[in-house]
């Protein structure tokens, strides 16, 4: 083809100009300036994001522990209106020293991604994030103390990361007091804007207290007001134990690199090992199915013999994820927690069995309050959780949103307008627990709508409803009843009196009728 | 504060064990498991977005050496239903050689982040990211074929992200030949659906065209039919030049940064030569403000100085940042664009001057184009536009959604329900030009809905509909007219029949009765 000139003179680069300009972009960078996908587009929200990250690590790290948790945030105002210190202390294990600036001086760098396993933190980026905005707005580093156990020392450390290479750089280290067996304390600086409400620090701890019946959590805001959410419970949610990738929905291109990096030294152990619910018995059909020898090196798998057992496994009758890799709340105590919050009419919830997406296992919990002193008008206060952190933001792009707006709410005699959430004194709470749940953001704000997802969300809100159905229309039973009810006390009487006028009836003989009347026609009232 | 256990026996983790698990997370590792932040959540916007990011480079490349683009786009159907081999040739400057790989096979690497001048890639993600999914997906390696003059070897590559560190892996490197003097042809195979309509490759291309008029499309899908998109014009656009940063909006941590990474030997030099819109005198001004030193050596700058010239920076006047890194479509473009693509009664568009958002210029174009062929019935059609690049998923999430939903249409007697796009035969158009454009996600098809930004947004538009509400009234005075003399023209000959039967005029004397009437009344209704 040949090349073509604009007439104008302009600035232009050969290939090798342009090559002298590629550079490599360190994730901090990156998040530097992309910052909105972390959470911290606006000062009100970056202040949330900062206390939920250091919140979500701590109640983490406790339950790891087996641990009840307690934690208390505190938000002071330093110097100027939109400067604001975060500190939030923890009884958690505490942090060994070594790992202490890069978990807070470092970005993708964590425990929680490598493994399957519920918990609230799955990237490697919040807590280092804050720190990072932190710096960048206020030029303060993170500190943070951290102390292992009763015999050992408090570690204090101030860190910031160096954003050219995505490393911690420590500017101070020594030891410090503590005043307690162990725990960590984290503390940020950061430029924010406070305030109460909606989208609130005071909302996400509400809803985090509801979520979490087993943690304490104390408070103390800007202007000194104190509050405590005491804990309902002192039984722990059961720890979820990691589990093995599910065969379904693993890809081409995973399987090939899980072929070779696995320690086993044939393909059936290496599909019985390195997956869950593969039997020596189903590993072996697989193998069969793909025409692939059981007994061969998985390093030596070819491509296309991969395809082949990508095309068994999807064939293959397999059983669902195991599901102790999930801490459900529990259909119990999520309704306890409604309770506790919302006087209601009614209430409902449910627990749903564990499907997949992904090859990975989710399980979608659901629970509705209606009626009371739930909400007096405009639309269902819609709670969103994820692994039992509450989400407070983009609620627009989330599964949860989409999945209760696409339901048919008015055949529940629930008001609803086309593609809106439904109104009226209802509370719909949904919770999703997954060892990975698909955020549309870094900031972990709103689940993708995966269409799988979507349904279990569906399924279980419908079968909530199921029961307002029946408690609405025995409400309006009930209401019919007693309106039929009112007309017989009020006209009967009447009747009676004007039979006596006519028949000539003594006193006693009107009453005897007004009863007999009464007794037929509440009989036929019943049928 | 005490150590507490749930009564069940439960796995517990002390904080050694815990470190233990602590893992650096490669970027590659990061976005395979969360693709769907690129772009990758299905299959159908997975063959989108990988069309959508080659292009996408092509066309930079070709603007940056001054060329007219050619771009072929190729999707064939490989083995089984959902696996397709995309291609996208251009006659672009070329790739040298020793870039190749890191290119195409590394994460956050480019030549498009660390500068502000607008372009269409900017993240050094995207086409790395979807040679990710095509390997992930089929097991298959990027293709790269590419020249860089008549005189120079075509280079031929393979090549694959190795997802643990984040680096290229070369599979097979050699010559190819080349048809033609230079150019670079990429080929990806993955999983993927074609389909036509809405949210389709073809509207993509459609739309790349209309924001795009000097660049030939060719289009070839995978049911063998052929599509061309012509250039309109032969003028490139003016090629954007970089800029230095605008003082407003940096943020305390950058200026310390580039306080502490400067050439400059004094504040005042580094604030002038650093910055754009800083004369000498405007940087004196700002030392002065702050009570620092302006020959002071920028590195010993303590925080808290930098905080005082943050301050006095906020409280200068500075001229806006220049506009020469903005290159915009252009009032006339934009609506021969949407004439040759829409039959309409009515066109308008606007280019505003460019405004600022944390320190980044940019600036909004609009459109409108009502009544004709534009649109049957439903909402108005809205079209997406960042750096001339079309979005096309995400619209809900999108500051120019947001903004035209914004608009109370109703006043210029455009249908609009509450919080919802207007509704009618109407065609909106935005583009957002910037050397940095805030999106969502890193898939890049919505921008964040920064309020400076939907603000320009709402006013872009504002301007544009002005003359839609004039057309529109002018358009219905003129059928108010059109029904009025109908009437006149209806009735007055009855009246004149009626007058001659009862005054007994004859035939001239009636027809000028109703002359004269006729006359009267068209004199009345134009007063």
């Amino acid at each position: 083809m040949a090349r073509k000139r604009s007439e104008k003179a302009r600035p232009k680069l050969t290939a090798i100009e342009m090559a002298q300009q590629q550079r490599e972009i360190s994730i901090s960078e990156f998040f530097t300036k992309n910052r909105h996908l972390l959470g911290f587009d606006n000062p009100r929200r970056a202040l949330l994001t900062t206390v939920k990250e250091a919140v979500d690590n701590s109640l983490d790290a406790c339950e790891e522990a087996g641990i009840l948790p307690e934690v208390a945030v505190r938000i002071e105002q330093t110097d100027g209106e939109d400067r604001f210190r975060v500190r939030v202390r923890d009884n958690g294990p505490g942090i060994v020293k070594a790992q202490i600036p890069r978990i807070f001086g470092k970005l993708l760098y964590g425990s929680k991604f490598h493994r399957l396993k519920m918990s609230r933190g799955q990237q490697g980026i919040g807590i280092s994030a804050a720190g990072m905005y932190g710096h960048l707005t206020t030029g303060k580093p993170v500190t943070i103390t951290s102390k292992t156990g009763p015999k050992q020392p408090a570690h204090h450390y101030q860190v910031i990361i160096n954003t050219k290479d995505n490393e911690p750089k420590i500017l101070r280290e020594d030891i410090a007091e503590w005043d307690g067996e162990q725990g960590t304390e984290v503390e940020i600086e950061l430029e924010g804007t406070f305030q109460r409400g909606l989208w609130s620090v005071d909302e996400y701890l509400e809803q985090t207290a509801t979520a979490n019946p087993h943690v304490t959590l104390r408070y103390k805001a800007p202007d000194g007001k104190e509050r405590v959410f005491e804990r309902a419970t002192k039984v722990l949610p059961q720890e979820p134990r990691e589990i093995k990738p599910h065969p379904y929905g693993i890809e081409l291109g995973t399987l090939i690199k899980m072929l070779h990096e696995t320690r086993s030294r044939t393909l059936q152990t290496c599909l019985q090992n390195d997956f869950c619910r593969v039997s020596r018995r189903v590993a072996l059909e697989i193998c069969q199915k793909a025409g692939v020898y059981e007994n061969a090196r998985p390093k030596r798998i070819a491509q296309q013999e991969a395809d082949r057992l990508l095309t068994a496994i999807r064939g293959t009758k397999l059983m669902k994820p195991p599901m102790d890799c999930i801490s459900p709340i529990g259909k119990e105590l999520m309704e306890a927690g409604m309770r506790q919050q919302f006087e209601a009419d009614f209430y409902s919830s449910v627990t749903r069995s564990p499907a997949v997406y992904r090859g990975i296992p989710f399980l979608i919990e659901a629970g509705i309050a209606y009626g009371g002193k739930v909400k007096e008008s405009g639309p269902a206060k819609l709670m969103r959780f994820a692994n039992r952190v509450p989400l407070l933001y983009n609620t627009g792009a989330c599964a949860i949103t989409h999945a209760v707006t696409r339901l048919n709410w008015r055949q529940y005699s629930v008001e609803q307008s086309n593609g809106s959430l439904p109104t009226g004194p209802l509370l719909v709470f949904v919770h999703m627990a997954s060892p990975w749940v698909p955020f549309t953001s870094e900031s972990k704000e709103a689940i993708a709508p995966y269409p799988e997802i979507e349904k279990e969300i569906v399924l279980a809100v419908q079968e909530c409803t199921r029961g307002l159905r029946r408690f609405l229309s025995r409400k309006r039973r009930r209401a019919e009843e007693e309106r039929k009810r009112d007309y017989i006390q009020k006209y009967i009487p009447h009747i009676g009196e004007a039979l006596q006028e006519i028949l000539e009836f003594s006193d006693a003989e009107r009453d005897k009728v007004i009863g007999k009347l009464t007794d037929l026609l509440e009989k036929s009232r019943k049928d």
